[in-house]
């Protein structure tokens, strides 16, 4: 079974176990012959993923009710997948989505680690760092480059940490976040479990 | 007496009570003729200053040891001006300072509101949204403009809450953040009352 999570930057698909991304600028998805459930965010191409018979839309099976009109379909699915606590979602944007027994109970969007990073460097040159993961966030910091660690991580990290629930981190840049959330469960097929979910739901179901 | 604080963008003036602003693009600092006491975190204005003699640089008159290098000479003043709190600086960076008895315990450096908007919006253009001051905070949001508003309000709101401090907002964004710390001292010359202490200081030192 092949599936594929379409997010603003990559294809990313699963094959059985193994998963691998392509460029949404350079992929053809009229490359792939067999049948393939997916998601997407990126309004271009689910245009051009419409007009492909063999390309099914998850996104159609989910009740929407449960979740707000404009949320990014990835987050829904990455909710489908658990029961309860809270999903990290660390890509371009970092989402941060609340489960309690199985009812999404609201998220927010915090910038995604590269494009923070751009948003200082444009704000001064003298901001030009990369973070710095290993930072003591028990200390308010006394030098530049944890200044900006500290406030890109260390508020992300008391909201997240004020729910007590266990943290899922999912999304390319997860790893780098399991340095200030050590306590979190890495789990970077999340979406795909979710999409898997919900597949079996359909099979499932009587009608 | 005249003062001038220069940041990354504007030559912010104060003659006696009075205070306007400059473009640092296009203001000629040789057209003021008299002594004006100055300080500057823009590397290319400071450079067409060292050659103006009328041109005072109160930073040189800072025990730089209660600070730490590369802190901008900005947050340095606004630490200058009082004993205990916590200062909130919404510029083109917000900078956040804790003092305590006078001394600077550290702080860190969080995007400013243009910023970060233009940060969501580059992220995606499903998050081009302007923030909702007026935002509930302590609800979990289920609709894009306020994700991204909580993202950017709620996470700095918990992390200055958590201090117990007296909050100090200055800076030429400081009243819409009123709307998050509604307890917070509007105190928009934090940075002229630091520049004024020290003078008084010079003043009186007996070197």
């Amino acid at each position: 079974m092949l599936l594929c999570d379409i997010g603003n930057t990559s294809y990313h698909f699963l094959n059985h176990k193994h998963d691998y991304k392509e460029n949404v600028k350079t992929f053809k998805p009229q490359t792939i012959q067999e049948k393939i459930y997916y998601i997407c965010v990126n309004t271009e191409v689910q245009k051009a993923l419409d007009s492909l018979d063999n390309w099914i839309d998850l996104s159609k099976f989910i009740d929407k009710a449960k979740y707000y009109e404009t949320m990014g379909i990835d987050r829904i699915f990455a909710c489908e997948a658990i029961n309860n606590g809270v999903i990290v979602d660390a890509g371009s944007a970092i989402t941060v989505d609340l489960v309690e027994d199985s009812n999404f109970k609201g998220g927010f969007i915090y910038p995604g680690i590269e494009a923070m990073q751009e948003t200082y460097k444009s704000i001064s040159p003298a901001l030009d760092y990369s973070f710095n993961y290993k930072l003591d966030l028990t200390q308010l910091p006394k030098n530049s480059r944890d200044a900006i660690s500290y406030g890109y991580l260390k508020t992300l990290y008391g909201e997240v940490r004020s729910y007590n629930k266990q943290i899922f981190l999912t999304g390319g840049n997860a790893e780098l976040l399991l340095h200030i959330f050590p306590e979190a469960k890495l789990h970077l097929h999340l979406i795909f479990d979710g999409m898997k979910k919900v597949l079996k739901e359909i099979i499932l179901s009587p009608n």
